[in-house]
């Protein structure tokens, strides 16, 4: 990988950079420093990877974030892929372009991809530290799981259930490209979103059949799901979890909220969900055959049809 | 991952470029689509991972590569790290950022991608697409192995032993610098590299004990070899097989070499492995006991001590 320890010395003192990172990471950087990272899947389970790019002036804007939330941030929404499959985390490996302009925060950075790492269960792995002119981030997420949850699985007859509340990101990116500044709540919602990979993992063991995270926005990754499961979904668009500022518009077209959208029975106990992770689960609507000539999502406010811009239209995000 | 097939839809086109790409791919590209690649990693192996980044400018400059050679080379370069382990290959994934600049040559560069992934025997598992100002890719390769071969793990005894020949990517490099053009066969060395992949595996099942690929350049990485393993290399630079147009000084400089630095038994069966991969195999020192201040390469020229400068000093890889 030209993994971490094994950078050429002295060459524009990436070697003590890296030192550095791992001085701060510590125990939670293991088994780095040979050509490739070696890992155990446990026996029964299957391995699942994913990969995930944050590069500034595309994915964030610098003035938006400290250093640890650009860290933190980037780790999680690739985290948030192992939430989407109801893994178990096993490793995190970064690929790092660092500009000069960002050099003197590199450890701060490093310590929030420490914080997202720490918080998913996971370890750093490897790396590769690269000289570039816009700061960049690939993460490469490993986790395990005995029955991965895949997009495809809907069943008609099951409810479609939400995480947490939605709308905080759109609300910050769009506070932010106006040259305000957004609401905490907003705020912390795109700065320090949170991998739901325990709650992930409740919804698998309760029957969820399908699912993934919220990354596109809930109007956009409806009509995955639906299209994956080959069914419609019908979306009650007045049942969805806002924060405080947010309307039901606004929290169906935002992105980036690493919730997770899931297709599981009816009559969960959200009592249960929320004691146990501090989130609600709410049920916004249901899974039924697919219709032709129907939409794949048929998206419902006051009992009637409506349509929903797609997500992902508020700030350039490749 | 934002993974291939899960784009927004219609934003810049990035979902043409990716339907375009696994329209190339075919069957290369398998089970690309959901949150999460899935692998299976076979009972009683054990998973290896390396994450590899090249970036225009830092890694490469355009006018010296075709848009194939870009692809090509940034995935083997990934790739060698497998081989570096002894291990099998099983998926990449691809993390590009690809400026407008770029665009027009994105299918010549995933064709590029797509020749290395299947010479090594792999598949793409999945990716993702940004916007940027510079073309980088960093792959993540993942492979499985009963028994990675180590950095660690040479023992005095061992005969020292490295595949192929040196010295193409420094001559290739030197003379695009200059502005010149390089000779056919550095420039193969440069822009084709191949991922020792088999000839690995081979050194492996012959009792080779530790091992990396030439990444830094022959005198940095057993510099690497001897201080993983706590021993002294003795490395006879008169025994250097070179390309052509390299002497030997050139060919322990070279990086980016992706040829293979193994500790192993003497008296390897040469004619044997050139008949099965056609590269040769060739002893090029010892390894002895570390010595109380002595240096942990001696690097020796017609029985005498010489130095050799550290590899990467050619051109600014970070």
């Amino acid at each position: 990988m030209t993994h971490l320890q094994h950078l050429p010395l002295g060459y524009g003192g990436e070697f003590d950079l890296i030192s550095a990172a791992l001085e701060r990471w510590g125990a939670l950087a293991s088994g780095v420093g040979d050509d490739c990272a070696v890992l155990d899947v446990p026996a029964g389970q299957r391995m699942v990877l994913s990969v995930d790019t944050s590069v500034e002036g595309v994915h964030f804007r610098r003035p938006w974030l400290t250093p640890e939330e650009v860290g933190y941030r980037a780790t999680t929404a690739a985290l948030s892929d192992l939430a989407a499959m109801a893994a178990t985390p096993l490793g995190v490996a970064i690929a790092m372009t660092l500009p000069e302009s960002w050099r003197s925060d590199f450890s701060r950075i490093c310590d929030g991809i420490g914080d997202a790492v720490r918080s998913a269960g996971a370890h750093i792995i490897g790396g590769d530290l690269s000289r570039g002119d816009a700061l960049s981030m690939t993460l490469t997420v490993v986790g395990h799981t005995a029955s991965p949850l895949s997009r495809r699985g809907a069943r008609p007859g099951d409810a479609l259930w939400v995480t947490g509340r939605l709308g905080g990101p759109l609300l910050a990116l769009r506070a932010w490209e106006a040259g305000g500044a957004p609401s905490a709540a907003a705020r912390e919602r795109f700065a320090r979103p949170v991998a739901r990979i325990a709650p992930a993992r409740w919804l698998a063991d309760h029957g969820a059949t399908a699912g993934l995270d919220i990354s596109d926005g809930l109007s956009s990754d409806a009509g995955h799901l639906a299209a994956a499961g080959a069914v419609q979904l019908v979306l009650n668009l007045d049942r969805l979890p806002t924060i405080a500022d947010a309307n039901v518009e606004e929290a169906a077209q935002s992105g980036e909220e690493y919730e997770l959208l899931v297709a599981a029975p009816a009559g969960l106990d959200t009592k249960a969900f929320e004691a146990a992770f501090g989130i609600p689960l709410t049920c916004i609507g249901a899974v039924v055959p697919p219709l032709p000539g129907e939409p794949e999502v048929d998206t419902r406010r006051g009992g009637v049809r409506v349509t929903v811009p797609r997500g992902n239209d508020h700030f350039p995000v490749a």
